[in-house]
This record gives structure tokens, C-alpha cells and sequence, in this order.
């Protein structure tokens, strides 16, 4: 990478990955365009509401480092990689109708701009775009992949439905959800970025244990923010998973490792709807004690350090500013605020 | 068809078609079986309880049909016919969840039965698995054509909210709203499956416009039996398209016909929320008096004839017993109670 020393960390990445997110998003507008032509304006302003909402692009620029990897890097990858952000916003969208979320990155979400229907409807839009993307230029191998981790999405969100409140919830079974929900897909962009790429199947099956390691720490985080982020940073207030009974990682390992009268506490605050919110604070300091959110964050980092270890693999003079890219976004996901 | 002459029309048909239906419903058992192996046991039984509903599998049958014109009936055009029922359901789901409707064919709705997260994430299980199926099986093009209708649905959708209490809506904004919505997923039905069989352009064209105005004729015959329907046989009420000031066909024509008297009740009643209720019978005679009703049905039966006079290029000896199916499908339409 080219940039200064002088710079942060998260600044030599952003500098880095700057080219590619200016080309998907570029994509994104043009394709957008082309797929909205004559439809209702309302149509159009939600999507471009929902879509150009500040988001990281993290999935569409796997997609393209990994088919860097595969050392092709022709114009239709970025339009194979956008339908990973479609989805993305999709799940969004319906996943803030669910939760009856009124707000996303800081701003009023789809369901409280627009409405339920629009959301809802919005959402079916980009799902069906998206698979359009990946059909009509990855091929049915890619689809194949694509559809098996949007199953797993839908799967890993009912299998959370059925976690919720089972206080003796292990950390196989939260891992599991966490595969469905959010690592799969992660995956998926990588394995999909190199098959376009042309990688070998080798390869391929190489990058998605990247993608799925850096997604389940990404998840990891995730639930760790939800106790400890920064509302000003994330956006959101912290203890909501607590307070809806969501058993996350940290929850957990605090549980596991607890003497008898914490794991009595902390139950007992669980299960009083009235303790929840009133107890999140004496809930943070018993998880705290029990190391819930050091243990948590050492599972991240030792997720990540393997993940960073398989890009050995690609260890060839060509690759080295990829790999660089792709060794900072797995160190990004332990530091990130937001 | 070899069966006997003394049964009602409605009869033959069904018998004519049991085979084929019979074959739909073996295809999906099977595939859901496949596709769920392994989810969570939640999502399986939303899944069955949504698909397997009594719905008349129209859109896979004209799938199956149109293969059979263009003299192609292998295995293979089952698995992709059944794609047109998972979308179906999936917009069912979806369409419940957005009019909080609590009752579909007679049965509680999903989200009813199984609550609105479920609704909202099976209706996205079955699209990502109808396109996963059209692109795998039926290759790019007929990715196209799928994502082209499916689109047009969604911006249907969108046009009927903003035609919504327009109550200068004109006869072609309808029309317009009618293809989006429900006629061009029927046309692709017949499109992808003339293309599946391998016809050529011109047929799958040809096809393709049956379709259209089958289904344009289908949501025509719809919006009388919220007029007219019998409760018992349709499994809803009479009268909510009025009441939520949906401006259809009936309604249209009656207006445009209307002495300034008429208009002025007319739009009088539909205007005030609370005479809306209580007027739907004053609305009822007035819109039958203008032949609101009849017209609308005139319309229909020409849309129908139309499309049943298209299949005539279809005529040889081979084709005859799928022709006959197809026109007393055309027919049907017209006769339909529920």
C-alpha cells in the first residue's frame, strides 16, 4: 500500500480500499438506473434511500479482493459484487420491519421514512435483483452458493427466535446461529469473488474460511458493542440484547464460567422482564467479573488470527497489497467502534 | 380429453388436469424436503403450512402446459414449474403481512398462524429458493424474464398505493397497475416454459400473450368478486376494495359513464371514510346502474377470447388435448365463484 506512515491504521485502510468502494458505488448507481428505468418514483426514492445509506461495503469489496486473489479483475465482477450489497440492504430492510426499528445508521430506517409496505416491499425488490446479478453473470455454480447462504440467513434467524430466552444456550449453538445469520454470506462473497475470479476450488474454498472467520468475529463485536459501544459511535444504545433476552457470547461465557450465586443473579435479572432494564448495569458488572467480555473479544482474536493465517496461502509477489488489504479489514473488525 | 360429457365443464377440467397437479405437488414435497434439510423445524412447518394451502396451482400448470406445446415434457420442466408457486407463496406471505390480513383461503393466514417475523422470512426463503430454481434450471434468459415480472409485481404494487383514492383514475392506469401486479408473472409462466420446451421465439410470444390476458382477465374477475362474490365461496367479505377507496375496474367504468348525479354520490361515498361502510350498497347500485359490472365483465371475456384465439397457432394433432386444457382454463376464469 502506498500511504503514509504517519496515518492511523483505519486511515491506510480506508486510503486503500478507497478505489473500489468509489467503483461500487458507482455500479450501484448505474445499475440501480438501469434496473428502476420506468418504475414508480417512490420505488426509486426508497431504494436509493435504503441503498445509499453510508454503509461500509464490506461484502461487494470481499468480492473483489478475492477475484483479485484469482488475479482476474475484469469490469463484470463489480456488478456480480453489488448484489452482495442488495442483499445486504435487503435483510436490512426487512429485518428493521421485524424489529420494528426506527433507526439505521444514525438516520430514520426504510420502515419509519417510508413506511412498512415500502420497506417490505423494497426489500423483495433488491432480493430479487441481487439473484438476478448473481444468476445471470456468475453462473449456477455461483448461485448455488449464493442461495445456500440466503437460506442459511433465514434459517440462522429462526434458530435465534428459538434461542431467545433458553438460558442454558451453548456456546456450539450460538455459533451455529452466528454461521447462518451473518457468516455464511461473509463466506460467500469470497468464495464467489474467487469461483469469478478463476480461482481453483482449492482456492476458493481457502477464501471462504477467511470470509467465515472475519464474519463470525464481525458478529462477535457486534454483540460486544451492544454492551459496551459508545451510542454516540454505533448509534444505538447499548443493552438492548440483554434486555430482550437475546443470549449473545458474552452472556454466555459469563455464564459458564460463574460461581453459583452469580449464575443466580445474573438468571434471575434475565428472567424479571422488570429486572432486565433496571438490572442491565448490575447484569454488566456480574458478566464483567466473569470475564464474559475479555473471553469474548480473546474468541475474536484468536477467529481472526486464523483467518489471517490461511491468506498465506496467496503468499506470491503479486498478491501482497491484496492480502495487506485483506489483513487490515480482519484487524479493522477487532478495533472497530461502529 | 377422455372424459365423459356428462360432467360440468369445471368437472373435465379438473380431471384433465389432475395428472399434471398431482405431478406439482409430488415436485414440491420433494423439493421443500431438499431445500429445508437440516433448518430449523419452525421454518419447515411455516413452510408447509404456507405452500401446501389448496391453492390451484395455475402458474406451475401453465408452466407445464407450454412446455407441452412446444412438444418438450421432461422431468427437468417440473422442478422449474414449481418455482412460480414458491414465488406465488412468497408474495402471499408477504401480501398478508402488509394488509394484516388474518385469513387466506378460508385458513388462518401465516402471519396469523405463525406471527408477522415468520411470514416476513418464509416469504424470503421461498423467493430465494423460486430463483435459485429458474436460474439453475432454466438458465439466464429465464432468470431474465422471472426478475423482469417479479420487479413489475413489486412496482405494481407501488402504482396501486399511489392510485389509491385517485379518483380520476382512467381505465389504462388500471390496466398498467393489473399488468405489473398479476398478468406479466402469468405471461412469464407460459414464456419459461415454451422457452424450457424449446420453441421458438415466435411461440414462446405467442404464449406469452395468452398469458397476459389470462391473468389480466384473472384479476378483472378478482375485483368483481369483491363486488359480488359469495362469502361463503370466496372466504372473504364483499365490499373492502371500496371501503379502502381501491379505484377498480367496476368502480372506473361506472364513473365514466355516470350522469353528474351518479359521479357526484358516487365519489361522495367513496370520499368520507364513514360513508364508505355504511354506502357500499348505495355504491353497489349505483356502479351496477352505470354498468360498472357488466362492462367490466364484457371487458374480461374480450380479453379472454383474444388469448384463446391466439392459441389457434398452436393447432396440429399432437397439441389438441393441451389447446382444450388451456381454452377451458381461459374459460374458467370467466366462471370462477372463488
Amino acid at each position: 500500500m502506498t500511504v503514509s506512515n504517519r496515518s492511523t491504521p483505519k486511515e491506510q485502510l480506508m486510503i486503500a480500499i478507497a478505489p473500489e468502494v468509489a467503483k461500487i458505488e458507482e455500479a450501484m448507481q448505474r445499475d440501480l438506473q438501469t434496473a428502476t428505468s420506468g418504475c414508480d418514483p417512490l420505488l426509486v426514492a426508497v431504494l436509493e434511500y435504503g441503498v445509499f445509506n453510508g454503509g461500509k461495503r464490506l461484502r461487494p469489496l470481499l468480492v473483489l479482493l478475492a477475484a483479485r486473489l484469482a488475479s482476474h479483475a475484469g469490469d463484470k465482477i463489480v456488478d456480480l459484487a453489488i448484489a452482495f450489497e442488495y442483499l445486504h440492504a435487503a435483510t436490512l430492510f426487512h429485518d428493521d420491519v421485524i424489529d420494528r426499528a426506527d433507526i439505521r445508521r444514525g438516520k430514520p430506517s426504510v420502515n419509519k421514512a417510508f413506511g412498512e409496505i415500502a420497506a417490505i416491499l423494497g426489500g423483495d425488490f433488491l432480493h430479487s435483483r441481487s439473484l438476478f446479478l448473481i444468476g445471470s453473470l456468475g453462473g449456477p455454480e455461483a448461485l448455488g452458493i449464493f442461495c445456500q447462504a440466503t437460506n442459511a440467513m433465514v434459517d440462522g434467524e429462526f434458530l435465534q427466535l428459538r434461542n431467545a430466552e433458553n438460558y442454558n444456550l451453548s456456546e456450539d449453538d450460538y455459533f451455529s446461529a452466528v454461521k447462518g445469520k451473518t457468516a455464511l454470506l461473509i463466506a460467500a462473497t469470497c468464495e464467489i469473488g474467487a469461483l469469478a475470479g478463476g480461482a481453483t476450488r482449492e482456492k476458493q474454498k481457502v477464501l471462504a474460511e477467511y470470509g467465515l472467520g472475519l464474519g463470525t468475529a464481525f458478529q462477535i463485536i457486534d454483540d460486544l458493542l451492544d454492551y459496551q459501544g459508545d451510542p454516540a459511535l454505533t448509534g444505538k444504545a447499548v443493552g438492548n440484547d440483554f434486555q430482550e433476552g437475546k443470549m449473545t457470547l458474552p452472556l454466555i461465557l459469563a455464564l459458564g464460567g460463574a460461581s453459583p450465586e452469580d449464575r443466580k443473579r445474573l438468571l434471575f435479572l434475565l428472567e424479571k422482564d422488570e429486572a432486565r432494564e433496571s438490572g442491565f448495569a448490575e447484569a454488566y458488572a456480574v458478566i464483567d467479573k466473569n470475564e464474559g467480555f475479555a473471553l469474548s473479544r480473546s474468541r475474536a482474536e484468536s477467529i481472526i488470527a486464523a483467518a489471517v493465517a490461511g491468506l498465506e496461502f496467496f503468499s506470491e509477489e503479486g498478491n501482497m497489497d491484496t492480502i495487506a488489504i485483506l489483513r487490515a479489514l480482519a484487524e479493522y473488525v477487532l478495533v472497530r467502534k461502529k
